[in-house]
């Protein structure tokens, strides 16, 4: 076939219909019910989900005292996404996300500082073909709150790196909330404490301030 | 706050618009313009593309008989995100789209058994708001076409896993098309490539067929 002339016009796509659609399902999502961490019973289903603080550790207070007559200002924003979905798989109702938020739950034990009475979360379940939008509203909450956990503090939602990996530096959560026992095995060279905790006292000092 | 007896019904989110939108931005790709492997210059955006496959190696003439008269089947479908929107910065315009198709060219040039020749590509770009689509749209390709290098042999989108991480074994795709440095410094033990083979065979027999 002849190669057409390039208009980069033809190939950009728009429509006003998405973002009136994604604003509909942060919407859904900030008027969801709020758990404790983990949540009462498991259930099954992919999806997004936020975690609240609600502590006294004064790295964290700002939180606490925003999120104290509603819980609109997450800490971490997350999804968990249907096993397989790259490879095209067939996708069985799975308990990814309730999997996620047991995950979370355990790494807070183990941190130092944290404790799960600390924490509430809020979680959209998308079933079928709705977890495709699984990383678009992933995507929009982040963008939209920029909670500090996915932002400034790199590493909390990380896994074990595995046997032979572990040139790594530990991340930015492990080195202010040591406790993970794979992250004590991580020999590189890693960001200095005092400097984590400046950043995190920058990013506070905005958060809930009319723009 | 008391915590709220769970009740999953309160979580699921559905919205049958999103099917639509979904479809809508999928029947925009394929009416887009097919262009050689790399494009024929240089544009800003990041977005959606898919490579097909029209060459002469007996493993893929399947592609080529199906492509003969539209691009209808891709054999591998990708993204390229914008910079830096996990940690939710301003979106810069930026040459990602393009940059990807042109490291995939690199990869295809030195891949044993191919060459430029043998792809033509299809892109749609996604700017501003749009970019949150990117993710979504690619995730429907993929379900859609089980583009064989998405699905069955893995690791063509791969990059240099970089110093200290060379434990790992070569890609499917690095063991059939050999050529890529980087891959061969891999020491893992690796899948016998005509174990590849069969398995690409397999998955080719059924494409193209009525369901």
């Amino acid at each position: 076939m002849k190669q057409q002339p390039f208009e980069r016009s033809k190939h950009l796509y728009t429509n006003e219909a998405f973002t009136e659609l994604v604003k509909d399902a942060v919407r859904f999502f900030n008027g969801t019910p709020v758990h404790t961490l983990p949540p009462p019973e498991s259930f099954l289903g992919t999806g997004v989900y936020a975690l609240y603080y609600i502590g006294q550790n004064s790295l964290y207070k700002r939180y606490a005292e925003l999120n104290r007559l509603s819980y609109n200002y997450p800490i971490y924003v997350g999804k968990a996404v249907p096993k397989g979905w790259r490879q095209a798989r067939s996708l069985n109702q799975s308990r990814e996300l309730i999997g996620r938020l047991r995950e979370h739950s355990r790494s807070i034990s183990l941190g130092a500082g944290l404790g799960l009475d600390d924490f509430m979360c809020r979680f959209v379940i998308f079933d079928e073909d709705g977890s495709d939008m699984i990383g678009t509203i992933e995507a929009a909450l982040i963008k939209l709150n920029k909670p500090l956990w996915n932002t400034v503090v790199d590493g909390f939602g990380n896994h074990d790196p595995g046997s032979g990996r572990y040139e790594q530096a530990k991340s930015d959560w492990d080195v202010v909330h040591s406790g993970r026992a794979w992250a004590n095995k991580c020999k590189g060279v890693h960001i200095e404490k005092n400097a984590v905790i400046a950043n995190i006292q920058f990013h506070l000092q905005s958060l809930g301030q009319p723009l």
